[in-house]
């Protein structure tokens, strides 16, 4: 099963890494129709584990989209259970990376999708089609490509870093293996391309956001089409909402603030969207000669998110 | 990890299939030492599925012995739960290879181990200690082999005819594929070449026992300590309790009664352990130079398990 091709004279494409970018897609799809709207994901953080292949922010995406999403977890399936973990970690196997019962069933279902000779692509449109997210998510390649952390105590994956580390140490470097030589899939240039709006999402911009535009001609489309590009800061008075991003931009020498993120995607957006709490830093972002959209960034609450969605097709 | 090496001058060698060689192995352990018992096991049904190696007759008897094995099913764990199965079906995977949410650890363990680097043979010791089993379980050999069957309807795997096809379709020969290069652990070697007595457990012929006996080194083996090979029919009464042994022996041109398996095994065998039923099948057998022992060989009864072990070990 092929992706269906959107009708690309109104798609907007966002560049998407995990949860912040599901959220604002759930957001966006509610506004537009869904079939107008498309993600080209990062792929950096996909693993094989346990001999399956796991691709956590196509997998956000998708549970998200579908509605099937774990709130109180932050990841994962609601209602899930925990039987092969439970029994895995009896064995003294690698459990510290948690797969519910039903999460597993979509790795198991990719990894012999892929051993059958299907793309990423594919695989991500049939998990899709069967889940009925009708958003096209699109892997950004359908190349291996990873994002290793050099650290303090070694060189660590990228899962070792998050989840086994609880990014609890000092990274020295971010380095994206396979990005130099991956292809951009056609239907990822495509929908670049073709979009009338293309949305950088409130993602990580060095792990979720960074790995994407490493991958040759992505960055180039950016470049080309700033003035199309809206880009949603990740981070609100300094902090990031979720994970590493601001202890990362810190460590790497960015400034951790939204207007870190502004200097490092310089060059390549049109439009900044940012919090209300940062409203001081309007300022400085417009004399980049960058436009400056100011809302509430944070989408916990549904209004919020869904005058955030507003803002960035506005 | 490593195997524990037993000691080599009191060990006994049960070259084993699934089911039927994991209730002897049960039967026997009960009357001797564990640690005095070795089962060399076949690894021609292993397969990769949804991107794990699952090693059907390993675990059935490393469930079998650990008191674990599901008698409903007749495979599998007991108390099993299917939360992963229900999920791949809805998502329209590959379901029909039935695997519980305890019986996937196993998978998920061992293939992470493998992926690491470990051989199959230190997988399953691993397995082995965690389960509490102290029969030494070796694979005949850790290089990939893979029994397949050419029917009338093209040329299968293992657990497509098995499985997938219950058996249900007319087999024009088998072929393991692998075995010709496959080499026989030092493990597996040591334990057929160092015991007092070998037994070849009453599984099934073809597609248990001879991919083990095309592996070069074991058939040689079982040539030269032929007086030591004890042989349990599998066949009562020309039919098979379990599994196509006599439709196959039928379709591939043997004779399928316990006095083809015999034919079968012709030259490998000092003494033949056949059922009560098949009694009048004594003289043909040891006119053919072989001993025999009458018993029953059915062992759903305890009491006949245990009889049957006395004799092998007698």
């Amino acid at each position: 099963m092929l992706p269906t091709t959107p009708r690309v004279s109104k798609v907007i494409t966002v560049l998407s890494g995990g949860v912040g970018a599901a959220r604002l897609l759930r957001a966006l799809s509610q506004e537009i129709d869904p079939r107008e709207l498309v993600a080209v994901v990062n792929v950096g953080d996909d693993l094989v584990l346990h001999g399956l292949t796991i691709c956590p922010d196509l997998d956000t995406i998708t549970y998200t989209l579908a509605g099937l999403n774990n709130d109180e977890l932050g990841w994962g399936l609601r209602g899930e259970t925990w039987r092969v973990m439970e029994e895995l970690d009896a064995l003294g196997g690698e459990a510290w990376f948690r797969l519910g019962d039903r999460d597993l069933a979509t790795h198991l279902y990719r990894s012999q999708r892929l051993a059958d000779g299907a793309t990423k692509t594919e695989v991500t449109a049939e998990l899709c089609a069967r889940h009925g997210v009708r958003v096209t998510l699109l892997p950004v390649t359908n190349d291996a490509v990873a994002t290793e952390f050099v650290t303090d105590e070694g060189r660590m994956s990228f899962q070792e870093y998050f989840v086994g580390r609880r990014h609890d140490v000092v990274v020295r470097a971010i380095e994206v293996t396979g990005a130099a030589a991956a292809r951009v899939t056609k239907e990822a240039t495509a929908a670049l391309e073709g979009a009338t709006r293309l949305v950088i999402a409130p993602s990580n911009p060095l792990i979720s956001i960074d790995p994407m535009l490493q991958v040759p001609g992505v960055r180039e489309v950016l470049r080309a089409r700033r003035e199309d590009v809206v880009a949603v800061s990740p981070l609100v008075a300094g902090a990031a909402l979720k994970g590493p991003a601001d202890r990362l931009l810190c460590e790497l020498g960015h400034d951790a603030t939204t207007l870190g993120v502004v200097d490092f995607y310089e060059g390549l957006v049109g439009t900044w969207v940012i919090d209300e709490a940062d409203v001081e830093l309007s300022e400085a972002i417009t004399s980049r000669g960058v436009a400056v959209e100011v809302t509430t960034t944070i989408m916990a609450d549904p209004q919020n998110a869904r005058r955030l969605a507003k803002v960035v097709l506005g």
